[in-house]
């Protein structure tokens, strides 16, 4: 039995009568999908037009929360108490559940977005809570996290199942924190180079820094983009590249850390 | 073993920093507590409150799902097109099950708010699109719904579960629709007759109108109203008043029709 | 001197990291830009970009007021208290204001969007409601409406300025709506026919209806679209077929009826 | 010619079915009303209602734009980009400037709300990117804001008009920033305590911090509250309190620094 990993992309972001990315493409190359839950994209019909696709094509569906800030897209940073966080985050994942449930699938996974997401990788007490919060409404919740972030310590400490992710399209700092975007060599825009640097990771089972050292930690999931013509290039390319050196693209286990 | 009936009341009716009705002194009071779910009112910190108050006090939990308009409470009539209508109900039924799960609780039946309630109490394809829906998500959901209307017809025809609801401080027309509310007459405001007309109505089994007929159907539930003093007095007087005639008051059965 | 006619489309409906429609093709093509004031679409961000290519294109720019319903793009009918509508109207036209003068120009019409322009142009009161207000906060503002309908009306018994409006691309009822989309004939979508349907229309000073009629009106501006690439090239070729028919493409005067 | 001072109070804070304060009480007590303006609360009925209040009590509006957070009332810290913030800013102006021109009156003076205010307090380039926008679009609006803080600050070198501001509730720090509201003593309840601080710190033309140090800055108005009875009887008592000593209160002058 070789090596595998699963690829997840963030999709249903759009609302009302506009639209983002191109679900319908991302879904016959992905195995997971991180479902907008309607606070910051994605309203009860993306959701359910992109869950019942999901369902299509056998791709897991996760719950994929932010902030309540349709304008910033969940962007923006937001000081939220962490109660009020707590509950808009369970409010979230039922949503999810029953527009799951009624397109026939079921929510596997939680993935935060955004805004939520970055403030979440360096402050394990947000991360604890968004993470409590969703196991109390969903206890076999699989939770997804930037892999060697304080959301994978908190997992580690919660005991919960969890999916340690790493970017596609993104370089590394030393400390395993991402190279900040406007920094050269921040953003991988080759798709060749994109896969043989994940065919690299996976198979070392550690983050690869732009410095050149490894961070040792449990790659479960890719995380790649749909929000443009390249981006699905770069995701096609990085799931040809990983079956080419013999890595089996599939669905996380979701085994606790 | 005596005749019984539910009393049922909207709540969790705040947003945000705004708050609206007394819901501790109501859970004291009813056996229903329809709950808000974020669309027209009641975001995740007031569903949170209110439910789980609702569980201390034994009050049954319902989804009380409106239409996507804070700005108007639901209350203004709008032209959704059905398949977004439904994908919202259950949105929104999804959000309140795991609000209610944290608090403790189960959410035991769905009642439509304001303008969506108003038309599909006439609209017998609208009632239809909102309970199946409803339904989609939640098959033992008990559909509560104003009795002797659209709602109850389309009720028996689907054969879900179901409570038939009446008016505390409302008039009825011949044909079971409310007084209009400018009119003479159309608000019972004196507590010791808005409890004498329920007690009245419930042992009759039947809607008692304006103009002295009766319409016969299933009695299950009584709606009061906690937006006012006034409101919260005709509640109780309305308790009192059943319990001195031997009604008990407690939660429906929502036997299908 | 010769025959003139305005084109007209709507734009700056954007809203956060959605984007919609060409902007930046249309104004080249166009004299009068309808923008979005934050309801219905177009945040503060999407007016000042799209407020700005406006004036650099010397094109004027329109209030584009609708209900407030992001979720329906302004397209679902609802059924708000005239009160509050022309609030609503007055806070967009107020908002619109602000941002063209940032921009460095300033608001010259205003034109209804999408179901509540539907509404108002076969509901007089509701279209008094909707220009009054405007007029009240804007007293020399250019009334854009549908030309030979209740808006004209309207604006005829008000003594404002006004512009009367046709569709480049909708085929016309007798009474001078519009053929129901879902008919056969109802859309144009031959960018020649287009325009040869508009210069006939222009020179005429009449719509010219499916049943070979003539309703004569006065008409100051066409409408074209720019959601589809179709759209543009119908928006190129009325304007084209215009100019080599020898009528002048410039704005509306603005002239009361 | 004595001394004098102006008293301000935020209000029209409903949306919707939603009330908040009791703006006619404050209404006869202040002389400046800083009207929310939609993005944090204060929908286009709260504003007229408001505005026309104000009006026929001679109290001088202000625009109080915050972030666009209706949810968390604008008291959640977010980071908006400032090109963003700055289109708010005028968006929002605008839309206040013709709704006070609706209610016959005119917007004079421009005060920030909730987070948005305390963060430009203490950040320069945030004071000045608000300030610089609402200038952009009235340049002639007098901007309100806390007195001895970076606000102040950065409207002395805009050499705009200026209405310094301290708050009838609050402990003073060394610097000028507030005492922490967890903190003893960071709020006074005692309606009389309150008057005879303010009158104190009005003829010292200083803040009296809490450590018996003086801040010398031109103090142009005293902030009240009006969302509980005691806020309403502290607004009361200070402005007795003021008269009793002497100073007249009335609007702010807006003189530059």
């Amino acid at each position: 039995m070789g090596i595998s990993v699963d690829l997840n992309s963030d999709m249903g972001e759009g609302f009302g009568s506009w639209s983002m990315g191109d679900d319908a493409a991302l879904l016959q190359i992905v195995t997971s999908a991180n479902v907008a839950c309607g606070f910051h994209a994605g309203d009860a019909d993306a959701m359910a037009t992109t869950m019942s696709l999901a369902v299509n094509n056998g791709v897991g569906i996760g719950a994929h929360p932010g902030f309540d800030d349709l304008r910033g897209f969940g962007r923006f940073r937001m000081e939220v108490p962490h109660k009020t966080l707590a509950n808009q985050i369970k409010y979230q994942v039922g949503a999810a559940e029953a527009m799951a449930r009624a397109a026939g699938g079921s929510v596997r996974h939680l993935k935060l977005h955004g805004a939520l997401a970055n403030m979440a990788s360096t402050d394990a007490n947000l991360a604890r809570t968004c993470y409590e919060a969703a196991l109390e409404v969903a206890p076999a919740i699989i939770i997804m996290g930037l892999a060697a972030t304080a959301m994978e310590e908190v997992a580690r400490q919660l005991g919960c199942r969890w999916a340690g992710e790493i970017f596609a399209d993104r370089a590394y700092n030393a400390d395993g924190t991402l190279v900040d975007r406007r920094l050269p060599g921040a953003m991988i825009h080759d798709a060749g180079e994109a896969a043989k640097r994940m065919v690299a990771m996976v198979k070392a089972g550690a983050i690869l820094t732009a410095d050149g050292g490894e961070l040792t930690t449990r790659i479960d999931t890719i995380c790649v983009h749909g929000d443009s013509a390249e981006a699905v290039e770069i995701a096609r390319s990085v799931r040809a590249g990983l079956e080419s050196a013999g890595i089996t693209v599939r669905a996380f286990s979701g085994d606790p850390l």
